[in-house]
């Protein structure tokens, strides 16, 4: 399996459209997902060209990692949620959708059940408001 | 939220409860998940105690992530699933069951749904060959 630059992933990060951005430095990028799982689903995504865990460079995945934390304890933080998912899907058959690496981080509250992936397009008002709320608590 | 020394996986790191193991080293140990959501399902379990992610060493977790992506591959290859799953569960509304910070890897087969988590006990003899391929390929 090989990387195709023209994932829509790959496009957010060259800026060619647009996304709600939560931070970005020089090895990853972190937005809200607009196919939301639950309120607050968020996903980092690091700047290698990568398909996915797989074909990964180690030393990418331990510099992005302490991110990913960071990301969930400041998605918690920012919703009140009872709980945090993470999760990373490596092709088609696993759910993966967007052939460039992210892990999605995904609010869990209690008694609320997840929304399927391929569900409803969130709200824009208010993916950029909690966007703006997790930036505020990383 | 604080780290119980008796849960499960730190009686099995300390050697007092047996386990299918694939891989053992200072850091880390790798076993079968005995409640697999899919054939393969293998758990990597750092060493240093923590209760999630969300109170984890980020070194810990940077040292940790490449032996991850490793058994990922080598779950893949032993399996010859057609895709993989990462996920790892913070507190009990996420799905977290055992309160030492374990990393799920899930192999995907084409056309074949997950089980749930709390499903059937796996047979013996099947995951201790298991634990042999997956050894193998790592």
């Amino acid at each position: 399996m090989t990387y195709d630059p023209t994932n829509i992933f790959a496009k957010i990060l060259r800026g060619e459209i647009p996304a709600h951005k939560v931070y970005e430095d020089d090895t990853a990028l972190v937005m809200m997902d607009i196919f939301p799982q639950s309120r607050g689903h968020t996903l980092v995504i690091p700047k290698p060209a990568s398909r996915n865990l797989l074909d990964a460079d180690p030393a990418d995945l331990a510099a992005v990692i302490p991110l990913v934390q960071r990301v969930a304890i400041a998605v918690q933080t920012a919703t009140g949620a009872d709980g945090i998912r993470l999760a990373q899907f490596n092709e088609a058959p696993a759910g993966q959708t967007v052939f460039h690496l992210h892990f999605h981080i995904i609010p869990a509250y209690e008694g609320v059940p997840l929304a399927s992936h391929g569900g409803g397009q969130a709200d824009n008002a208010e993916l950029a408001a909690l966007a703006m709320d997790i930036a505020a608590a990383l």
